[in-house]
């Protein structure tokens, strides 16, 4: 009998092509499905909370997939963190509920972005960071992104049609959106229902922009209005985003309580 | 004429073989002598502080070299950031006392060792820290870590005699060997006026067995008596250890000042 199971992980993106499978290229979902493949000893597909695109970072991505092997569920992270390369972290395991879809059953993803603003690069944060020198209005930016909370058609920070899939909508409902410092580091924590390609870092670039005064907060209203790409700003870096948590409805919700402490 | 220069560096050591120059390898030096000299349009041989061993890392490297390059000093090392591969960045580069040599002229360095102490693996420190899992008794560490304190023969803790340099000394006179906590991380700092080949990482493996229980505390000036390097504990990984900062005599330390805030 097939067993459904959920898949908690960790992952820096820097070395792989984003998480989806690309033949011929080196994706996390690829190097995942060839491990747990060779785990439980049948072809393994897999369905992910948040397809990162490549360089993007996941402190708590969650993936589902279909098993037969009698292998407890709670084994399987453990069982597969020898398999996996150093830079993608099995966190945990689980038996799901029957028909449990990591992607379809998400209730909202919280992504973050990190802006390095200290004199002097980091050694440590400079895979996981944007580095932006010279001033930036940080409660400008925070103004502005007041605006994006709530339902809204994103169209104008969503980049071409032709990127995303077919039938997509831009209508999304953001709950969170809040800059906040530690130390040299400025957090930039959103959180939607759902976020499209690019979503996040053409927000992040958009509000740099207002940071450094080249726009007033008041006109990302009138940006998300006009619905046109062109109107927005640069696409912020990869590197500097990570996917920190998936939410799932009450029934479903039970193994995500620790996510974020773990890593 | 010829200028004596000194340059701040930090590094993450994982993909080098080491400081030190050695031919047909990957070294920090090698590379670093390989761009000084084609942006100096002159051969560049330096000298560094500390001479760290494959896989360790540093935030406060500092290195010497005379140039005869009408580059103004200070601006060498902004020239340099352009060049040098994402995992070696020039801090600061500024003019040094005639025949300043960064390793003779050292009165003390120092070295922290990281522990990675948290539940699961960590993605942003897995690179610079040791996962130890299991109680450690870390009242138990720092009461061993007090024995090291002054002037001793550390030969217990450095090595076969063919791992070192001819006619070195094993007498070091160390200042600091703190244990701290931040959060998940433990963190050992121990300063001297100089370390021999693996000494951190020795005394650092025999000081998590005496957090393990398995020697007592009280073992470790025993041990440090008895001169013998098979009585010690294993050498702890050297993904976990970083070269902080390196202090010279007051004449020659003015630019040392802001060594650990940059980075």
């Amino acid at each position: 009998v097939a067993c459904a199971i959920r898949l908690d992980l960790a992952y820096e993106g820097t070395a792989y092509r984003g998480f989806g499978r690309q033949p011929g290229l080196c994706t996390v979902q690829g190097v995942l499905e060839r491990e747990l493949s060779r785990l439980l000893g049948h072809p393994v597909h897999l369905t992910a909370a948040g397809r990162t695109d490549a360089g993007v970072h996941a402190r708590g991505q969650v993936v589902s997939f279909e098993t037969t092997a009698t292998l407890p569920a709670a084994r399987i992270a453990r069982a597969l963190r020898s398999r996996l390369p150093d830079d993608v972290l099995a966190l945990r395991s689980a038996a799901a509920a029957p028909g449990f879809d990591a992607r379809r059953h998400a209730r909202s993803r919280h992504y973050r972005y990190t802006i390095w603003r200290g004199a002097q690069p980091d050694l440590l944060w400079r895979r996981f960071s944007w580095p932006v020198a010279g001033p930036l209005d940080e409660h400008a930016m925070q103004v502005a992104s007041d605006a994006l909370l709530g339902r809204h058609d994103f169209s104008s920070f969503i980049g071409h049609a032709a990127q995303q899939p077919a039938r997509a909508t831009s209508m999304r409902t953001v709950s969170r959106a809040q800059w906040w410092r530690e130390d040299d580091l400025l957090h930039f924590d959103c959180q939607a229902d759902g976020f499209a390609r690019h979503m996040v870092r053409n927000i992040v670039g958009t509000l740099v922009e207002v940071g450094r005064r080249k726009r007033r907060p008041g006109q990302i209203g009138q940006l998300m209005a006009s619905a046109d790409r062109r109107l927005a700003g640069p696409t912020a870096p990869a590197r500097g985003l990570t996917l920190m948590r998936v939410a799932y409805g009450p029934a479903l919700d039970e193994s995500n309580d620790d996510r974020e402490s773990g890593t």
